[in-house]
């Protein structure tokens, strides 16, 4: 069930799994006769019965839960645009493999598996100022590694992502998804100055005079403004949709990345909710044009799925609510 | 420990501990060299540099939450300001007893010890447009009631409510707390239509003209116009603070119950942070006035403490990743 080329992972698009109507209806009829005035769990209420329609089970329960965190260089670091070096990259790899990031607490915390994967960290994207970040066989490549990072067995996903540089590479990439000036669409990442950050929005707008007319097509913006775990992102993202995992999105890079997928076909993340709004300025304006309410506003910038894993526990309470409550009947109370 | 009187709880207020200043120095200093870019954690960090100075303890974890659900029954339902009769309160306390409400799933999902405490039901509290709701003897009783239930064990505790009825009490008494016409403080509780609601703000501006100059005194006002459950959050937050347990609010009841100690003595609820903004209409009001942003803003407007509970995997997410994280120097990783 791979793809081996790019227009076998587009054409996979044509063919999306959609939420199961009659769990749908089923769990919309649970939720109306549970011990609570109708509507007062609010958000948690419409969570619940998304969540039923992907399962395509009336009242499930989130027990599995998948994170996936995915790693790549840039050569667009190469133009200042980060506050930290690339080699902190790899260096926040190893970190992950040791237990010792935010991430490893944050998934342990949701009782979720960790999977962390490392995207030719020696061989950075090509820089997207000079030349197409990625060629097709790196982007295929990408795509790929996300895809088969996905557990089957999973009920829940959510990716995240590290890799220095890529704020820059995410607001490229929103721009070309988007359109809109290149100022608009670069945030302070890690923490940068503004000289940093003039560089940044002048990288992004070199970037795309460079490549133009490509970036009409978003999987070709992918390659040439992207960034190997981005792509990893996509493909994950897509997986899920296949096997009817809903997913979690975290921050901008992670929410620009699966934009590729809602550009390429409308629809295609609705498996997909939003984890959290984060601090990057520009993380707001992307959730607006996918359409996606955050559910958690920590102020979070950390990436490495940092805020979808906090968010996991929203989910998790929204479907212990809908599966586990009493009804009035079972539970003797009156209705209303 | 306890407290005889009206006049020796509030003589408590008046030697309340402060949060420990070398355990928040010692956590700020540690937050500084967490392996993530400064401030990338954004409100987690300063919630955990909070708890920490609350639990005298520079990397404390959250082990032991407690839930603590109070339930009262309230006379002024004869004014027909409930969209619920006055039974369902006892019904819905059977059902926290048989596990089968919200309440109970989202404990359960934290990890927190529940407990329900059933005040009276069987005697409401008296119509507050025609008498004082609570006698002096009733309002002491209540108060020892929340502040004997919290265990002392507990590192982290959430308030919640039942009482059919006690968002009328709660916006009188929030009116009477902090002004502003009747209208401003009542919403539509478990969901009534226009016509209860104008009845709602009708009894309100009742109440607040039959008890009138007696308002001032904060403890007098929920004398005149809360209930026992009401006042029961206000004793065990108050023994939550002599005990250095960090509290989380719940909605708009919990937190008209927590605004009179926070009127009594302005700070008496530094150790609170408020859970959630609930669809309860004037709860975003309240937390205004008490200086609190929420954790989680979801809709919720159900009571029984349930977005509190749903805002522990908050706290605990943050603790996890204060205390769990490695240092740049452990990890090896370039610091910036």
């Amino acid at each position: 069930m791979s793809f081996q080329s790019l227009e076998a992972f587009e054409s996979l698009l044509d063919d999306l799994p959609e939420p199961d109507a009659g769990a749908l209806a089923a769990a919309r009829e649970r939720n109306a006769r549970l011990t609570k005035p109708p509507g007062a769990l609010g958000r948690l209420e419409a969570l619940a019965i998304w969540y039923a329609g992907w399962r395509a089970d009336a009242a499930p329960r989130i027990t599995a839960p998948q994170v996936a965190v995915f790693a790549g260089n840039h050569g667009v670091v190469a133009q200042g645009v980060s506050a930290f070096p690339a080699e902190v990259t790899g260096q926040m790899v190893h970190n992950f493999r040791a237990g010792g990031a935010a991430i490893n607490q944050l998934a342990a915390g949701a009782g979720a598996r960790l999977d962390v994967v490392a995207l030719d960290l020696d061989r950075p994207t090509a820089d997207f100022t000079a030349a197409p970040a990625m060629k097709d066989a790196e982007l295929l490549a990408a795509l790929r590694r996300g895809w088969e990072c996905v557990d089957a067995q999973a009920d829940l996903l959510v990716v995240g992502e590290m890799g220095i540089g890529n704020t820059t590479a995410a607001a490229a990439l929103a721009a070309a998804l988007f359109g809109g000036a290149p100022e608009s669409w670069v945030g302070r990442g890690t923490g940068i100055d503004d000289a940093a950050l003039a560089r940044k929005a002048d990288a992004v707008a070199r970037g795309l005079a460079r490549h133009g007319a490509a970036l009409q097509d978003p999987l070709r913006a992918l390659a040439c403004l992207g960034g190997r775990e981005m792509a990893a992102m996509a493909g994950a993202i897509l997986r899920a949709r296949v096997l009817r995992i809903p997913v979690i999105l975290d921050g901008f890079i992670c929410c620009a990345s699966a934009a590729v997928l809602e550009r390429l076909r409308p629809g295609a993340l609705d498996h997909c909710v939003a984890g959290h709004l984060s601090a990057e300025s520009a993380h707001g304006r992307l959730l607006e044009a996918l359409g996606k309410a955050p559910l958690l506003a920590l102020g979070l910038r950390l990436g490495e799925g940092s805020g979808g894993a906090l968010a996991i526990a929203v989910l998790k309470g929204a479907l212990a609510c809908h599966s586990g409550m009493a009804t009035f009947a079972e539970a003797g109370v009156s209705d209303g």
